[in-house]
């Protein structure tokens, strides 16, 4: 290797779906670099398009014109070498879908060249394409082992390092993508390849989303990687937010330059358009402790992720105002919070509304609240409409006029008259004082109720995005007391963070009375953990109750099974019910908004739900039996 | 091969996610095939599971629960051999999604033990896995092509026919599933691998959801493949509906036996659960001719298929009722139709709610429409709760209680009174008349509004399952005025099939003056379909318009576009406002129910569609710049 290069990494906020943004940020990034002397600069995976397009891929006007901008850089690279990330077309072969070959490319260019490996010239692909959770590679490119397999070739013979002529000496950059250095699960390893076949430095283009707790994992990733392939490792993502319809991911960047010894070189901030300079080789900066997050930080980072997802949901509306129903409860609380941080409270409408099932207490929170966050505060009783509506219903007769004429009239249940109320807050106020102030209402739904489908649909589960869908109940409170420690005050009224949690719909939900949620949230955010993230059957939940492991693999305080559920007959009854909520709600979730995901798993395109109702294996009917046999 | 093998073709009802209820199917089948003195019974792909189970195939205890009754089927093959359709797990092995190894695969036992094809014992897996459309094999299941690379060996070497004896002798029989006999677009064809490698029969064992049109291709698609392989082909289908939570998918099983030639030699009943039995060999069942639909069997296709899939969904609910909003016009009057068709008039509750702007003409065509049908009928008017809305809207305050106390109100806009009368409709009176009745409503949207935007969210983007929402609206005159004729009297009212397409929510949309939607549909409903079917960009569009192609392309009337736009700008103007309005209102469809899926792209799962807003390419732009410097 020679005695340096210097390299930018540049870590831009990439506009999905909107190129011509993008290639202006890369086409002064490369300027800046050149001002300063560098080698290289490289970009993160797919800089160019974005990365979360669903099947946009299959509009090939729009992926020709992607492939178009890949021209401007070349010859914008004029100076100094250039990578990015883009996709690559051959319009003479078919990909497996009947449609134009598409790869996941990074480019390399430079001084107005495409950089040839002997293989290819000025491109490489992607050689592992991920497809679980919210990924779909796998249904728009082609991979690179699928390439060798067709070209009868070893993947080695195609993944070969780049020559750069640096100040007349050579070094070899090997590039890999994203999911490429996550190859434990596949049967090669890209990084590996690459220095066999002598890559000097890898360099990883990602397009990586960020998941709360996720970013130390990376770090130990890269570090067994070089422990087999000693060389610098350049990880290289992007910031911004990718709304796939149904989820928003978040990308922090956290873009990265290791030594050899997987030690820390540099690291970007996390969600700042940052463009870091580093020097590799013999005189390369010394290394960095690799951070360790405190509890502390944990929060922080799950607040500042979330500040960030609704800033930037924002930032692609008309408006930068938004309407929140405001119940006096604590997830209302947190989002009213999240929406004066983000749009500033004059341009936040909350608004309280009641029906004669609403408490004062909860009513005076949130009046309290809005005053305390500075929020424009409006009470619209919904009582009026909401007896309207009962008295009409009590009135409308249905005729078969073909028939016997008999009448038909309704009944109406104090579940209805729960539903209506809900229906009426979203549907009907927020909706329309949306609709007059020209902005979005947003939803209030925490991951818990959206997974039992505690909630309306056309009620509650309504709203144009949903902050919370990801966050359990109780990471909702202890969220909500951070940040009253974090902002040094009382922010979150503690008459809000103290009182029973409660849909008030009506008498039964009475929180004077101490009455709320038929939820028992320290065991039942574990239990939905479980089937969610863990993806967890009933009938691994019995095994380990009939184990005595339950509490300790769940992670829930011991002895807090038993205090729920005196009897195994208890415990079934509810964990039937719970798994049967869990997927007869699956009607709402379909109908619900776009979730910001923050955990290992989001309901939306990240667990795809199909509608097929309820079911128990036969050996959790077998393990029941015996249980209740023992009973 | 021997002189002659009785084959049964068993054509189940399969319900997702649902093995109990499949098995017992099954199990009745295969006694009856014995008792009938058959060699063989054929199932289809995934029979034991369902196909269409969305991330359900993570559940690791479902998946071994499904892989227990492969023993069950085993056992049963005493007497007979058996091939069926189910998961393949090698818990040793991971997929690369980290998680247990799953194969989509074909088990094949006879006389109670699995038969070897000296590769496998008792299975073979699916080679192709398609991940276009719906689909997601890739997701889920390693196909025989990576394990083929895995293994450093051949495709060839993996894919061997499995040697069933009979009567004292051997038949070789190959078995592929689905994916594998549209093997176009893939490097490689699996039936001639089989054929090569000596099989006598093929055995396609698919999960095929129906395509309105689709038939005849297979058909084709089949004859061509045999001209290279001429060998029989038995191609076995479920019938059923497979919902993945945004779309519901049709299965109308269409079992065919084809003659090494191509032929067919039977063909099941579309939709109908039947076991063909045929005898394969020198002493096979003759030809039969290839069905050539006619148009009017076209319609009858899509009439049968809407009311399949209908019955399919509300079988699945608790209730076999439905309340639906018939608003006078033609997409509500043909749910109502297809409803009263599928549930019995006597358990569809129709009301009509009408604010002012709602014409007599459209009031008397619903109660007319009713009336015909023979529902339960209702007239709920929405003025009074619409004014009771807007007077509270015009009465609220917004305060900032931190601030110069400074007041807001608000403007009430003709868009505003608009969508609260839509939102009424739907999330106050017909959610509320569902939930007293304990049933659920259903959505009357079209494809072009739905694909527009065209309709109010919370308001008639509501109901639990979409019928129409993948039908064009010229398509759904089209099948009204067909469903007239097919009755043989005037079911659904002359004055809904003439009165102009209206949402009656404005004086702007009076129907006794002629005025209704903004949408040319003639143009538009080709326009979208270019869109969403063709996966055309504006830029597709403005090419063709340019080369004066673009009526004969999208099978526009002559003379409709110069007609619809005087001029080059014109054209333009409404060119981007259209591609403007389908991609702004993804936010709409995100929050849509689940879809009928007929066309070849229906919006929901089947098409994934990301939220970032509107771009058009550079090209785009310059052949802009052309015609508006030319016109």
């Amino acid at each position: 290797m020679i005695s340096s290069i210097k390299i930018a990494l540049a870590q831009l906020d990439v506009s999905p779906g909107h190129p011509d943004i993008n290639i202006q940020k890369m086409l002064a990034e490369i300027t800046r670099a050149k001002s300063r002397g560098m080698d290289l600069i490289i970009f993160s995976e797919m800089v160019v398009s974005g990365y979360l397009l669903g099947d946009e891929w299959e509009n090939d006007c729009f992926v020709k014109d992607l492939v178009g901008y890949n021209e401007d850089l070349r010859r914008a690279s004029a100076g100094l070498a250039v990578i990015w990330g883009n996709v690559y077309v051959d319009f003479d072969k078919k990909g497996e879908d009947g449609r134009p070959r598409k790869y996941n490319a990074a480019y390399i260019a430079q001084d107005g060249h495409w950089v040839s490996n002997g293989v290819f010239e000025g491109h490489t692909y992607k050689t592992l394409l991920p497809k679980y959770r919210e990924f779909d590679d796998e249904r728009h490119f082609f991979s690179m082992i699928k390439l060798a397999q067709e070209k009868g070739k070893n993947l080695a013979d195609l993944l070969q390092p780049f020559p750069l002529v640096i100040k007349g000496q050579t070094v070899l950059l090997g590039a890999i993508m994203c999911e490429d250095m996550w190859c434990d699960d596949y049967s090669v390893n890209p990084t590996k390849i690459l220095v066999d076949n002598g890559a000097e430095i890898i360099l990883n283009l990602s397009c990586s989303p960020w998941t709360w707790r996720k970013n130390n994992k990376r770090h130990r990733v890269v570090k067994s990687l070089l422990e087999k392939s000693p060389v610098p490792f350049l990880y290289c993502n992007n910031v911004g937010t990718q709304n796939n319809g149904k989820n928003i991911f978040l990308f922090d960047g956290h873009s990265t330059v290791y030594h050899s010894d997987g030690t820390l070189m540099a690291v970007t901030q996390d969600y700042a358009e940052e463009t870091l300079e580093v020097v590799i080789g013999p005189k390369s900066s010394p290394s960095i402790a690799t951070p360790v997050p405190s509890d502390r930080q944990d929060l922080v980072e799950l607040l500042v992720g979330l500040k960030y997802g609704l800033a930037h949901f924002f930032r692609s509306l008309p408006t930068l105002q938004a309407v929140i129903g405001l119940s006096g409860g604590i997830d209302s609380a947190l989002v009213a919070y999240l929406l004066a941080q983000v749009l500033g409270p004059e341009n936040v409408y909350a608004v309280n509304m009641p029906s004669k099932f609403n408490s004062d207490v909860t009513r005076n929170s949130a009046a309290l609240l809005a005053q305390n966050l500075g929020l424009n505060y409006a009470v619209f009783p919904i009582q009026p409409a909401v007896d309207l509506t009962l008295k009409e219903l009590s009135e409308i007769r249905f005729v078969r006029q073909d028939s016997s004429a008999k009448q038909v009239s309704l009944t109406i249940s104090p579940l209805t008259i729960e539903n209506i109320q809900a229906r009426d807050r979203s549907s009907r106020v927020l909706a329309a004082l949306a609709s007059c102030l020209g902005v979005v209402f947003v939803n209030n739904s925490n991951k818990t109720e959206t997974a039992l489908g505690y909630c309306t649909l056309y009620g509650d589960v309504d709203g144009a995005i949903s902050p919370l869908g990801d966050i359990y109940k109780n990471e909702i409170y202890e969220l909500a007391r951070f940040i009253n420690q974090y902002e040094a005050q009382e922010v979150i009224p503690s008459s809000i963070l103290e009182v029973v949690p409660s849909a008030e719909l009506s008498l039964e939900q009475d929180v004077t009375q101490g009455k709320g949620d038929p939820i028992l949230y320290p065991y039942h955010d574990r239990l939905i953990r479980s089937f969610v993230e863990f993806r967890f059957d009933p009938q691994n939940i019995l095994e380990l109750y009939q184990l005595g492991t339950l509490e300790k693999e769940l992670k829930i305080a011991p002895g807090l099974v038993s205090k729920y559920f005196p009897s195994h007959q208890a415990f079934i009854q509810d964990l039937e019910h719970k798994w049967t909520l869990f997927k007869i709600n699956i009607f709402k979730r379909i109908q619900a908004p776009p979730i910001i995901a923050v955990s290992r798993r989001a309901f939306g395109f990240d667990l795809r739900e199909a509608q097929n109702g309820v079911y128990f294996t036969r050996e959790y009917q077998k393990l029941k039996k015996q249980l209740l046999s023992s009973n």
